[in-house]
């Protein structure tokens, strides 16, 4: 109940601050000011105030009311961490959650005004929201550093080092990708591009940092027009080796903060993303041309061979390493030692860390056990951590960043006693996640069209999950990247061949266990007949799934092929690379086929 | 080539009419003032300048080029009809096709002017391609009747009675459906609702009329407030009967062309659907509340219980027309007598007219033998026309109207010889059917989500479809009535329960053969678990499937399945209504199931 005290403090304070500066509300977003998913702890405001540690979820605070927006990943998670808290939990993609605004108009009285951090929110959304309050006699006002008086304790910006991608891994030179940059300008009619999007950055630069917790990014903007490009990075975080890097690429540098003045003085046109820019930033440009396209994100999104080359190398050594923690695992539960969730997710990052070219987690590990495997994107704490059992089932999410690629990868283990509903589940998920793979289809395809494989076998069950089937993977960068998405709703960008996307439909039984299946698939040109040219997708992820979970029955002659033509791919490809023939024998056991 | 002479004339015709009114170009749609698919004979300028007979694809004239955009259904009747006359055809769907901004931009010249009727092109249409044609710096002008000095021989309004739909068929009464008109409006804020659209008029009436081909539909306004409700339609339609019916149900009548006025003298506000009204109209009303939701549509789409025990009716006696049909072509065929296309869809017409109810056909049946079965919506002309052979497929799309209900089926038939790709394409087509009749899923689901049901195997075979594969269908009303598709482009209307839509894949090699399996799809509550409300769809349809075409060994058990229930089913309903022992055993043979 202490951090339940300091967090009803914290918002007593912002009200405070609110009624100081005329506000009726607040918005704290979970964002900083270049649109990322995961965050520097410099702004991760929305947790220091509410105490809730998911990866997304806005806060609102009225003067007398505070809700979060949690979705169906952490609903579980923030009615625990919100308790007693004051702050109310809305449970979005519930028939009957309020939106924001809906929320806002119930508890606001017309011509309230409702603050947002200029620097947090883009040119777009503030315009949508803009609208849709502005729609129920609400004002939206853009506030500059609305937390200023409230957060004291703020964290600094990371101070952490620039290291080079090599061009062997990246396959494209950084002269190459500016020479796009420019192409992207001179399209949209633009002298110059701002670049926000730190994942864009890291790509067109092919540098890399450790600035977000498992985003091997550098906060920084990249200014590029026909005569120059300029990075606004501190230059502190430079190695003599980058500084050279930089030099020798023509890359001028700036303090981080000096982008502002910068675009102060700019009479030239400047394309930006108006998805990705922030209001506050879009202000200092004097002739700013906006586009929200995809052109840089599907760029970065499709691989080249060398890309290609590298992830087929991090999926080995990824694969690797996996082996050796589970095996230890297996050990450690055969000898009877106690083995604990963090336990896990410890040697799983063991592993990976000894595998070359490691960087860091692709995220942090999610390692549920039993109804902890309900919980999406569960992450043990010392507090929520069990020991394993030789029963129930186990829940492992987890992957890496090396300098040749980026993984994801979950299986879900029995661990003993499956029962007949864990088998029927796990196939249902299985099945889903093998017909997503095993897809043909043409050209110009999007992913929404393709979500559907993955759940109708489940769906006929009566079993559904409502997170996505499949996220867009960074290479040796962000975890989840756009711009393809294979999803319910509707994103209208096309599937390209070089995309990375993962496949991982689950079924979740709160209380009981959780279940999904999770492998990362490439997209790649399948055939071209006189009725089109085709796509399908080539599974990159090299792990065993655990045989005594499905339930062959229900799987159809063509799935079972894939199955067993899997586990036999995963041995013969991960085998030769294992250090011992102990390892190679378990390995092998974990390999099973299915008889047809 | 005689008929391509007059194309000529008429376009140097519109030609000089566009030089002497100042603009560079007109659009000629395929558009009435309601937002018709079909349209009357008095609407068919596009038909009739170009001599193109498809029931959808717009005319564009300058001064110097025309051109039509067709779509797949019609790529190769365009370029057969359009041969010679001057217009180009672009095969709208093919990745390289303009749009016709893209197609004006490179044609004409800075500054030009664009010229469309107002009375033909809707409030949203207007500012949507307005903002395209500026963007492209053309301009475009919203010209009151541009044919009026070209289109002499125009036809009248058709003059066709009025009938009153039953209650017990409409299971709702004309009352209690203005009562949610009258809420339509309230929910927009307005006081009025002014209706345009010819089956949401008809429906929400109770009434039905000839005025378009295949469409029972009476061409007319329907204005609602909540003290009146005034409907706008040539009084000489008007039997005493429907007099007397209006009387009763407090619904007056002025005559179809004094809407503007009547609009013009109006204060309060009119709800109207943006996406339907034609910009002519809307310029009337002085507080104009403009809306493009689905409401009224999604209420006339989700048939009650009367509607939905009609329409099994209307699929049993549509089942009895069409074997008689088929009955009677076969004993032709087997006694070598000369049968055509024409004579095929003659035989359809005259079983189906005999049918109790029955209205009209649906749309023009189409017949297409052999190669003639790969033009996606052929109809057979008198030069078209082919005799038949035993030998090759014959693909039959037809459907009628009874008061009971509409009904749209296709069948492809084998006439003799089935080689292995047509039983290949045959049972890859008939898949896809069946898999997405059998789809199981969440409320909420759109038709995006489940149309890659039907294609996901012939994808894998490299085989594909541009058309759609699912349109809605009205309820004694039109075929094509949405707002819920499936289909591959996004549509964020949900399937609900109640809903009919076609379920119909097909395999189309150009110069060979056509095939294409329809069945009607109703969808219905499946179940309710603790992960969810699970609609799916009930199969209306009732007619043998042609089992020698079938590679069984192509089909899952499933699959094998449900077609051999189905045709047991069909033989079962259809069997007691025939009029003959002899019919019976022919049936009987038709409705052959699969080996397991």
């Amino acid at each position: 109940m202490k951090d339940k005290t300091i967090i009803r403090d914290r918002i007593a304070l912002l009200r405070s601050s609110l009624l100081s500066s005329g506000l009726d509300a607040l918005i704290v977003p979970q964002a900083d000011p270049h649109g990322s998913e995961y965050i520097a702890r410099r702004w991760q405001a929305r947790r220091w105030l509410s105490g809730f540690t998911g990866s997304a979820g806005d806060l609102v605070v009225t003067l007398a009311d505070a809700a979060l927006w949690a979705d169906s990943r952490y609903w579980l998670q923030a009615g625990q961490q919100l308790e007693d808290t004051g702050i109310g939990v809305v449970e979005e993609g519930k028939p009957d959650a309020p939106s924001i605004v809906d929320w806002l108009a119930a508890h606001l009285p017309q011509g309230a005004k409702v603050g947002y951090d200029s620097a947090l929110i883009s040119v777009d959304k503030a315009k949508s929201f803009g609208e849709k309050l502005s729609a129920r006699g609400l004002e939206l006002v853009l506030v500059d550093d609305p937390l200023g008086d409230v957060w004291k304790e703020r964290p600094a910006l990371p101070q952490s080092p620039v290291l080079i991608h090599p061009e062997c891994y990246a396959g494209e030179s950084v002269d190459s990708k500016i020479a796009s940059v420019r192409r992207y300008a001179a399209d949209h009619g633009a002298s110059a591009v701002l670049l926000v999007d730190l994942a864009q950055i890291a790509w067109t630069l092919n540098l890399r940092g450790t600035d977000i917790n498992c985003n091997p990014v550098v906060i920084s903007y990249l200014f590029v027009d026909n005569r120059c490009a300029v990075w606004f990075v501190d230059p502190a975080k430079l190695t003599p080796e980058v500084d050279e890097y930089l030099r020798e690429h023509f890359i001028d540098v700036l303090p981080y903060d000096a982008v502002a003045d910068f675009l102060d003085g700019l009479a030239e046109s400047v394309l930006v993303n108006s998805a990705q820019v922030p209001a506050k930033l879009a202000s200092h440009i004097s002739s700013c041309v906006e586009s929200n396209d995809f052109f840089l994100a599907v760029l970065k999104a499709c691989r080249n061979k060398d890309q290609i080359e590298g992830t087929r190398t991090a999926m080995l050594q990824d694969g690797v390493a996996m082996v050796n923690a589970f095996f230890e695992l297996d050990r450690r539960m055969a000898a009877g030692e106690r083995v604990t969730e963090i336990g896990v997710a410890e040697l799983l990052e063991a592993e990976r860390s000894k595998q070359p070219g490691y960087l860091c987690l692709s995220f942090e590990s999610i390692v549920g056990y039993a109804e902890h495997g309900a919980i999406v994107h569960y992450t043990a704490t010392a507090e929520s951590d069990v020991v394993l059992s030789p029963d129930n089932l186990l829940l492992v999410d987890s992957g890496a960043t090396y300098l040749c690629g980026t993984t994801d990868i979950t299986r879900t283990f029995s661990l003993g006693n499956p029962t007949v509903e864990q088998k029927t589940d796990f196939t249902l998920v299985l099945k889903g996640m093998i017909d997503l793979a095993r897809a043909v289809f043409p050209v110009g395809t999007r992913g929404a069209q393709l979500d559907v494989l993955a759940r109708a076998e489940m769906w006929r069950h009566g079993a559904a999950y409502l997170h996505g089937t499949g996220h867009g993977v960074g290479h040796c960068l962000n975890v989840h990247e756009g711009p393809q998405s294979i999803r319910m709703q509707e994103n209208p960008v096309e599937l390209r061949p070089g995309m990375l996307t993962s496949d991982e439909p689950g079924i979740y039984r709160a209380g009981k266990y959780g279940i999904r299946c999770e492998n990362l698939i490439l997209c790649v040109p399948a055939f071209t007949t006189d009725m089109g040219e085709f796509l399908k997708f080539e599974t990159m992820t090299l792990y065993p799934f655990d045989t005594t979970l499905v339930e062959a029955s229900m799987l159809d002659r063509a799935e079972i092929e894939w199955f067993n033509g899997y586990q036999t791919r995963v041995y013969e490809l991960l085998a030769p690379l294992l250090d011992s023939d102990e390892k190679r024998v378990w390995l092998e056991n974990k390999c099973k086929t299915l008889d047809i």
